[in-house]
């Protein structure tokens, strides 16, 4: 019996018909960037079903309704009014990118670095630009300037007008968790090529999508990632989505 | 002892560090096709390894050497020489798509049809443009025209020089099979948006990258795909290619 088990379970692991695993080193996205950008903001996946493919990550949630955070296993949403909230298994998003958060490098990050230049010392860094990597910065920051977008109804404007009236918020001597990704150049139109971080503070109680920071005491890791699994929705408003535009211009502007 | 074997199946299956396992709508791809374009040759994936990622696909093999075609899950190489291999499973390759082909759809294909009224007729049956599709196309063809590449050796020169030099064969009145995909326009950099076929006869002793055909008797068969899994090599020359250029017009110089 024990055998068959050990038997079974070595064609479980090679079964061409079991449903898509994602290992500890896989970052799995639902929908493209592009499809949100387009106005895209309700999706066929439930954050319930995404805590089998990470326990770290970021996105936005049906009705572009604020900022997802990912952080030890714990969905947040911060909302357009600034509070945070842990949304139920069943909350859709229309995307999401999420990994399992192990690092393989722990880096000291000094006072008085800004986005900008922990943009350009990280890449330093890393071995490549051509993989994707997940960031995690845990420590006290000087400022955080950060955003959320307010939920929207149907007919939806794409986000680059959404953005236009979306809620800042400023922080100070703020302690904390900043989430995110470096991707490849070659995700344009997928995901964010560079780095897309979101924050929450050390409290759980504000945070938002990253616009720019200053490091008071912090530390950087960096967990590399060599499989990207991108999960597109089969829901009618991704399939009739305009996919083909280029744009980098737009995404530009609603990232800073 | 059953109890706790169907136990530890279900508990591997929901297993975060599992190891990523293809479902049979997944389509698995080795490297971007840019890397392929920039001279990135060898890679560090045996097709061995790919067996239980799919039965059907395409790429090609270290040292640019053939094009590959994944046919009811035996791998062939059409070489320079227009003769057919099936090469061993530790054979390396450095960019390669492969998924388990079932039909979604199935369409009888008009005498006379060729690549360009093809891609047309087809956009216009999907349900959207903006998922992957495995496409076969099994039948008698009034004509293929196909190449294949040469075996290189470093330092690579780029694909678009390759090609200069390729091997050209024309099929009259033939019996074989199209395999292949196409892609959303957002995999622009990673894999050929658009379609994406090669060729081989029904006696597998010849085929190749197919630049244009058409159609005497066939059948079109449709695999719809919703996740595309990109599996990124680790080795250096994946590591240090310049994968930030805009290589769309040398691709479609490659392609036709």
């Amino acid at each position: 019996m024990q055998r068959a088990c050990t038997l079974l379970m070595v064609l479980m692991l090679a079964l061409p018909g079991a449903a898509t695993a994602s290992g500890r080193d896989d970052l799995t996205q639902i929908s493209t960037i592009d499809a949100l950008m387009s106005g895209v903001y309700d999706g066929d996946t439930t954050i319930g079903s995404l805590k089998d493919k990470g326990d770290f990550g970021l996105g936005t949630f049906n009705n572009l309704d604020g900022e997802m955070v990912l952080l030890d296993g714990r969905f947040y949403r911060v909302t357009a009014s600034g509070s945070v909230e842990e949304p139920g298994p069943d909350t859709g998003t229309p995307f999401a990118a999420v990994t399992f958060f192990d690092a393989d490098r722990t880096i000291p990050l000094d006072k008085g670095i800004d986005f900008r230049q922990f943009t350009a010392k990280t890449d330093r860094l890393l071995p490549t630009p051509n993989i994707f990597y997940a960031v995690k910065i845990t420590g006290t920051f000087e400022t955080v300037k950060a955003r959320s977008v307010a939920r929207q109804t149907s007919p939806y404007r794409p986000l680059e007008e959404v953005v236009k009236s979306q809620a800042l918020f400023d922080f100070a001597n703020v302690e904390g968790t900043i989430v995110g990704f470096r991707c490849p150049p070659f995700v344009k139109g997928v995901n964010v090529p560079g780095y897309h971080l979101h924050f929450l503070t050390a409290d759980r109680k504000a945070g938002g999508h990253v616009l720019d920071f200053r490091v008071l005491k912090a530390t950087l890791e960096i967990d590399y990632t060599n499989t990207f699994i991108l999960v597109l929705p089969s829901d009618e408003s991704f399939y009739a989505a305009d996919l083909s535009p280029d744009r980098d211009k737009a995404l530009k502007a609603v990232e800073k």
